[in-house]
């Protein structure tokens, strides 16, 4: 049986994957720490990675953690890679999801199967319902009125979070992320409380890369930036280390809501 | 002839109209300072101002600067507004355009005639073209691309403006306005330059409130967030104080593009 290898980001999710997987092959992008052994590799040599794989008797690939887009260094390409280059650098600017549908095709190519985090850890994507706390009615026009705004923003291939208070948008997701987004809310906003992070994968995105996340570290932002709670997609969000997220939502007063 | 009011927030807007007017009467938001003498209003009492505006002869209102949302004091009501309150409430749940849809309607039944700025000083609003710089295919690329995002979330009531780099969708202007989605670019992209502040009216808004406006202190933002430049729904924005953003602009080294 072929062996799975796992393309590391930033986060706790590959080292969640590893504990699921017998005997993973860990590749990291070089300036990530997945927090596990992984060998490193730059983007600029991704056929000799491809090239890698094969020697190591890889069969079946999984993508885990955050990766910013690096900034490429041209030296450092080999040749097959170059090659490459003018087909993923006009995914790219058509969006983060055109980009890694291209990339899940570049490992398909070279006869990989590429499987979301899901596949491996079905445990990692919480069932509908309420995980802690009790979102208000208030909370819940708020949750539906992000559903609606993220379900015209996705086809945009924007984001795959939003802040509503009030029934009011206070910021939608974009490059930076969901930290950098909650900073913001935390900044403009002015004494008023209350609101939902609500997140949600694009519609139609592929699921096996870029599932949005969610973790521990979400729900100290999400507090800070005055939010009542987080909700999101029931099946389309990953909840990383769940039981710490719901000891520290209680904690802090905060509402989780994995909304049908 | 009747007087026109000046129903005044923040900004240099209240002063070019009252430039613009014979004798006009102006109406201070409390708290904000509109550059001029203005008697001051709170909301709380909108009934009695809308009684005030027919003593003083004014048959024509027009609305200008920048206004947030405010804290409502309960005990400061008068009865007659206070009545308005769920009328007015119901329609701040749907959004800033539907709240100032509302207010329009209510000076119109008190048989106000509500202008736009754009009525009173049209030399604000510039005609297609560049204004200043140049936008390279880029730029302009951005722009497109932009003005695509603007015309899908436009319909939900969120914004005015978003900002693209290399086609990627940095941020989306949200309840805070322009200032703080500038810093927001600012503070969370890497050493990358270059990229587009795109303004532009909600598809069907009503442009008599609310216009989208630029001076020259978003020279400043923009620079600051590293754009290569500012371009706009022609003839849907307001350029306060033209000569000064072309002359910061140049300065700058950025462009300056009203879109057809």
């Amino acid at each position: 049986m072929s062996r799975t290898a796992i393309i590391a980001g930033q986060g706790v999710l590959p080292g969640l994957l590893a504990e699921a997987l017998d005997n993973p092959a860990v590749y990291a992008v070089e300036g990530f720490a997945p927090g596990i052994p992984a060998r490193s590799f730059r983007y600029e040599r991704l056929v000799p990675l491809l090239d890698q794989l094969a020697a190591d008797g890889i069969g079946r690939v999984v993508f885990a953690g955050a990766v910013r887009r690096p900034r490429l260094d041209p030296e450092a390409f080999d040749p097959r890679t170059a090659a490459l280059v003018p087909r993923v650098a006009a995914a790219m600017g058509r969006g983060d999801d055109a980009l890694l549908r291209e990339l899940i095709a570049i490992f398909e190519e070279w006869d990989l199967t590429v499987v979301g985090a899901e596949a491996i850890r079905p445990d990692l994507i919480a069932a509908a319902g309420v995980l802690a706390g009790s979102p208000s009615a208030a909370d819940r026009a708020d949750a539906a009125r992000a559903a609606e705004i993220l379900s015209v923003t996705g086809p945009l291939d924007i984001g795959q979070g939003c802040v509503v208070a009030g029934g009011l948008c206070l910021a939608i997701e974009t490059l930076p992320g969901t930290a950098p987004m909650l900073d913001f809310v935390a900044r403009t906003r002015a004494e008023r409380r209350g609101g939902v992070l609500f997140k949600a994968p694009k519609p139609g995105q592929d699921r096996r890369i870029d599932l949005p996340a969610i973790g521990p570290e979400t729900i100290t932002q999400a507090s800070a930036a005055g939010l009542s709670g987080i909700a999101w997609a029931a099946g389309g969000v990953l909840v990383l280390d769940g039981a710490a997220m719901v000891a520290a939502a209680e904690k802090a007063g905060l509402f989780l809501w994995a909304r049908d």
